[in-house]
């Protein structure tokens, strides 16, 4: 046996997903480009603003000395100093440079935040639907994914929460704006969790860590703004990275922030700061760091995301397919219409054949369900139409 | 407990270490930074080569669209490309571009590899001395590090190394050039190793993968070439990184070469990039990609390290103490001289009166041993010579 069973398993069951990218490599190949519509993967295709371009052209030319070299392995002082800033801002906190530490982006920091606060078969609460990496993300430290569903609404469910905390509760992870239904938690949501969270670590002894996934926290629509984690639960953690908001995916930068009021929070840093060592992340990519130091008064481009889910919207509308209000991020998540009864598999088989791709609900554990990504051109989506309606109609 | 046991256990055991960066910065605060004789680190204080600062700032000038963005997990197509054929050179192979997995740096190419391969329980097999990471590398992962005991000169030992053999043997994990010593293990050794490694697969039906860190290849003295590894073994892997050879540590670029000749590599392959998805990594920094593509021709900067290692040679005979001769990296071994009683931690306290710090070789499991770093200017290196002298007469 050439690798692991589980990565062997893992490759087995996720071949069904790197069949449809493939096929849709495929498709592309033998349609054209424009006449597909990709609408599968989270990749923004806005190019970085023009504020970074100019940013990294300027740090690039100056080429200071050392600006290669390894640096402390939780990142440079004056760029955790910035972000410490900015996170304050964010959420309600006081943070100085040292409650941040760079990351290889948001999945090197959740990967890094449960290294350093897992022991073996501790338990980790996320909401289903989630992204599907987060189990693997979970596992890769002895820990286990727990389940708590959704509500109708996919909003945070407090009940299915609190019925899902146990004493081997290390944390519970959420991801605001959500991937894959763009909702958005309210701050009642936010405080009622802190509630209950503080409630089972005041019964147990065990204040499970907040972790806020929130890579798409600049991403929101029609004014809303995402609630803060850090000040609502003193024992919180937000993982985020500028892969979504300045379209620097393939960059790898990202960071942790500590909530300044976790209990014994230079012992969590330094178990953090180990972590991201013995990860073999080492430290954020040097140049990255410094780029985005400054640029936190940079904003996403929300507009043009806004104008696709308009478009979006009115595709579905046009098609007649029902779908959650996208409040965040730049996803749709689209209810599997009445022929098809509730198989989103087999819808996803029908958009196929129109030469649309979409990723099946099954593969967040939302069956009935699927998860179409924005994050493409406005022609593309509008020209989207027809299509969606053929398929629509079984 | 805020932290998980095992990593809190870790940062306590670390703590000695730590605690002697520390008292070196304060120790350049006090005295100033000239008169501190700071051999504790690997890290490069050579700047990239002037072909890295042109082709980065001419990538970054024309601006590639989509150049930030996701690529396959891999890496870059063009890029895999170029790495192949260097290998292929280096190793006596042919590899074509699906051989090769960019990674960040080589700790994480380590980390993708043992995660790929190893099951709960399996073994691999280190030679003592070596790099004290490598230990919860391979924990992390759910693997034991088997130490195998290197002979007097600090070559491998066929004979440890097979006895430490058994059915659990997932790999053996070599590092030649050798950090701590600055050994490279002869192409005997090599053809010795695998014949020992066919003959246990023979016998048990699995062959152990022989997985070569190998960031200093290219930093070797006196004409001396590092044999190749995945043309003298089947079942070998390579990972390494422009860290030292470019001197880009900050950056994390590295890679993983799959021998072309492993046992359904196609399996291995897809193992190894679902390892650096989850794992976090997802890929390797994309700009980064890019330019080491360009610069497979670009050699490492050894002649000022040949002259580092000559002016600290000289050191060491002026001061009486003894030593391995490195034969690459930048690392030199130096034996605790007698008044010491093998005391290496001793003689390090000692030195640290004398402004000069090195890491006692029980960090390496080699008791007796000190390592000085030597990428630090010429220059200091000359000066440290009376310090020396009065640290070892005890």
């Amino acid at each position: 046996m050439p690798v692991a069973q589980a990565v062997k398993d893992a490759l087995d069951s996720s071949s069904m997903i790197r069949r449809m990218f493939e096929e849709g490599i495929e498709l592309k190949k033998k349609f054209g480009t424009d006449k597909v519509f990709d609408f599968s993967l989270g990749n923004p295709d806005l190019e970085p603003p023009e504020a970074f371009r100019q940013t990294l052209l300027r740090l690039v030319t100056e080429d200071a000395p050392g600006s290669h070299g390894y640096m402390p392995n939780a990142g440079f002082p004056h760029v955790r100093e910035a972000l410490a800033r900015k996170t304050s801002h964010e959420h309600g906190v006081t943070l100085d440079w040292r409650h941040i530490v760079m990351s290889v982006g948001a999945a090197g920091a959740l990967n890094t935040v449960l290294k350093a606060v897992l022991n073996p078969g501790d338990e980790v609460i996320v909401s289903r639907p989630y992204f599907m990496e987060y189990r693997a993300y979970i596992t890769n430290h002895g820990g286990k994914l727990v389940e708590a569903a959704a509500d109708d609404s996919f909003n945070l469910d407090i009940d299915t929460v609190r019925a899902a905390l146990s004493e081997k509760t290390a944390a519970v992870l959420i991801n605001s704006p959500h991937n894959p239904t763009g909702r958005v938690y309210p701050q009642k949501t936010i405080a009622a969790l802190a509630e209950i969270l503080l409630e089972h670590g005041g019964k147990t002894g065990r204040f499970p860590y907040l972790v806020a996934d929130e890579p798409y926290r600049e991403l929101v629509y029609d004014g809303l703004a995402v609630p803060p984690v850090l000040s609502a639960y003193p024992h919180s953690i937000v993982a985020t990275s500028y892969s979504k908001s300045l379209s620097l995916p393939g960059e790898r930068i990202g960071y942790i922030a500590v909530g300044p009021r976790n209990d014994d929070k230079d012992t969590l840093i330094d178990a953090l700061i180990y972590a991201t060592r013995i990860l073999g992340y080492v430290n954020a990519p040097a140049l990255m760091q410094r780029c985005v130091a400054e640029l936190t008064e940079v904003k996403a481009a929300v507009y043009m995301y806004a104008a696709r889910r308009a478009a979006f919207k009115k595709v579905l509308d046009y098609a007649g397919l029902s779908y959650i209000n996208p409040e965040g991020a730049f996803y749709i998540f689209c209810k599997v219409p009445g022929g098809f009864a509730n198989d989103d598999r087999a819808f996803v088989d029908a958009l196929k054949k129109q030469l649309i791709l979409g990723v099946p609900g099954s593969s967040f554990g939302a069956p009935g369900w699927v998860r179409f990504a924005y994050c493409v051109s406005e022609e593309n989506i509008r020209n989207s139409a027809a299509a969606f309606k053929a398929a629509g109609g079984r």
